[in-house]
């Protein structure tokens, strides 16, 4: 027998990741041991519209094959993860904010026509959430619950080893359970939703509120014109220097976080809680410490406080990917 | 071949539920098809303590089965709700509120012993939830979350047709959720919770508060002296005179009870939401119908709202003592 060359590439069990943002796509080949063998990325240009942008996905990745030296052949599906409420049977992206046109698309069958494998399509926390328990802060857990804390809170919910999507599919939307009745308006149109103080839309709401209000503050110096981009750099700058204003709206959005972790855990005593998106990345455990200090003493169960794991997600932008890439390998079931 | 007569008993096949409450003790034989067919009722006497209390559980089910004309032979394992955290896997209960010396008590084994037939043990709420998904409200659903309103708030979680028990077996403490951030105290030492403003413990609270406020009242009426007992009776003859104060008090717990349910239905999208307890079996879709409108109000997914079903339990104090049986059928694992 001939010596195989180890840089042969095996010809089939290889599948696609792609994570559509309101910003950017990204996709990935995976092999059959969960290791990307190449990625593409592209700006999503969401104003072409679905059919723009579906052909932007498509070019995605058909470059991520390329740079993966994989055929389309060897690929056994691929698992899309994509924003708003979808139709997890079907692949019908219901609506998606951040992205104008997008009112009932049927992604998947559209993706799998353009691809001609079998393509899954999921809500991209979900798919974050996945990819986090298949590889990432969550491996070898049961019940895990993913909490991103970006532009908005989002979060998806592990019971049992597996994805749990809920009755029509909208199960995991942890940012918008309420934590302050009659609170500050959040973006869904509803009042007090954690994401409404915790994403980082609402802490530039309100360090720019308090900037108004001509509180002193570093921030003033780091955000030169009204609209420079107000990034999870920006708020790690702050907290480095102990800026007052910074550490009291992150202080406040800690808060509520813990109290957002202690109300899942009385309710779903999950094994591993795992925070992900810009802002955790940004500030590390500098961040998740108080969270972790408020939900524990609000647990109902003082036993094995600590058996309950509060942690930082571990796969950063590739959550999606991977998560989409261990979707192609789930089952396709209700629940 | 000679006619059976209709009153001869099967001789296999019958299970014990059974309800250990803080008050009383119920026992119910349960056939194969789920029916009761026989049952006692004896009160608690927590007083006794722990040997003394599991003496009377022996001997409620031990009239239970008289009453049935049943013989212990024919009876293929019991399961038993009781009050606290409770470790599923070995039947220990770590300890019972409002049963004085319950501290790490091996229930399930020494009912085992006394009984002489297999013995799950779990809490008194998942119990209740168990039955109401098995035989009540919640029939031919997947996804399930019962609350009970009574001198507490508990709670139990169904998801994927089986009971939620969580990774250290307290799952399902909803009344333990946080809705008003350092809101009134809770009997759980903590602030806020929904248990602290909607169970008829905090009504009662706030009625008193009220009455010692010097607000006109019917209730004042209804409870002559100082110690009269508050119950969902007095809640419900105040409710249908409209008395001014109970609205008020009554309308505070049901908003917040609707926020629950929204919170819960954001995180966990179950088919049906069922409402048990004193309280709801005495005023009914009066109390419910506030309770639905909040929560829909709040739910992030309003697609489909009515195919969230919120409704009120079916089995009465019945609940128990059916999801006791139907324990005993249920797989032992983890989650």
């Amino acid at each position: 027998m001939k010596p195989r060359s180890t840089l042969t590439k095996k010809t089939s069990g290889y599948r696609l990741g792609i994570d559509l943002g309101g910003t950017k796509i990204l996709a990935a080949v995976v092999d059959a041991n969960g290791q990307i063998v190449g990625m593409a990325k592209k700006k999503t240009k969401g104003e072409l519209g679905p059919d723009g942008v579906i052909k932007r996905i498509v070019d995605t990745a058909s470059n991520a094959l390329d740079v993966a030296k994989v055929s389309l052949k060897a690929v056994t599906g691929a698992g899309v993860g994509a924003p708003g409420p979808i139709d997890y049977e079907t692949g019908m992206v219901y609506s998606a904010p951040n992205l104008p046109g997008w009112d009932e698309i049927a992604l998947g069958p559209r993706l799998k026509k353009e691809l001609g494998v079998p393509v899954r399509v999921d809500n991209d926390v979900n798919i974050g959430t996945l990819g986090e328990f298949t590889q990432g802060a969550g491996i070898g857990c049961q019940n895990m619950i993913g909490v991103f804390v970006g532009t908005g809170v989002g979060g998806g919910v592990i019971i049992n080893g597996q994805l749990y999507r809920g009755f029509r599919y909208a199960a995991g939307e942890v940012g918008h359970m309420v934590v302050i009745p009659n609170g500050p308006l959040c973006g869904c149109g509803r009042q007090g939703c954690v994401e409404a103080v915790a994403s980082r839309t609402a802490i530039e709401k309100a360090v720019r509120a308090g900037l108004a209000e001509g509180r002193s503050s570093l921030i003033g110096e780091l955000l030169v014109a009204e609209n420079d981009r107000f990034t999870s750099s920006i708020i790690e700058q702050a907290m480095t220097a102990e800026d007052p204003l910074m550490l009291e709206v992150i202080g406040n959005a800690q808060f509520y976080l813990g109290l957002l972790v202690g109300n899942l855990v009385n309710a779903l005593d999950p094994e591993v809680v795992v925070f992900g998106g810009g802002v955790v990345e940004a500030l590390g455990d500098r961040f998740l410490q108080p969270i972790r200090d408020t939900a524990r003493a609000h647990f109902i169960q003082q036993r094995w406080l600590e058996k309950v794991k509060i942690v930082p997600a571990a796969l950063g932008d590739n959550a999606g990917v991977l998560g989409g890439a261990a979707l192609v390998a789930a089952p396709i079931r209700k629940g």
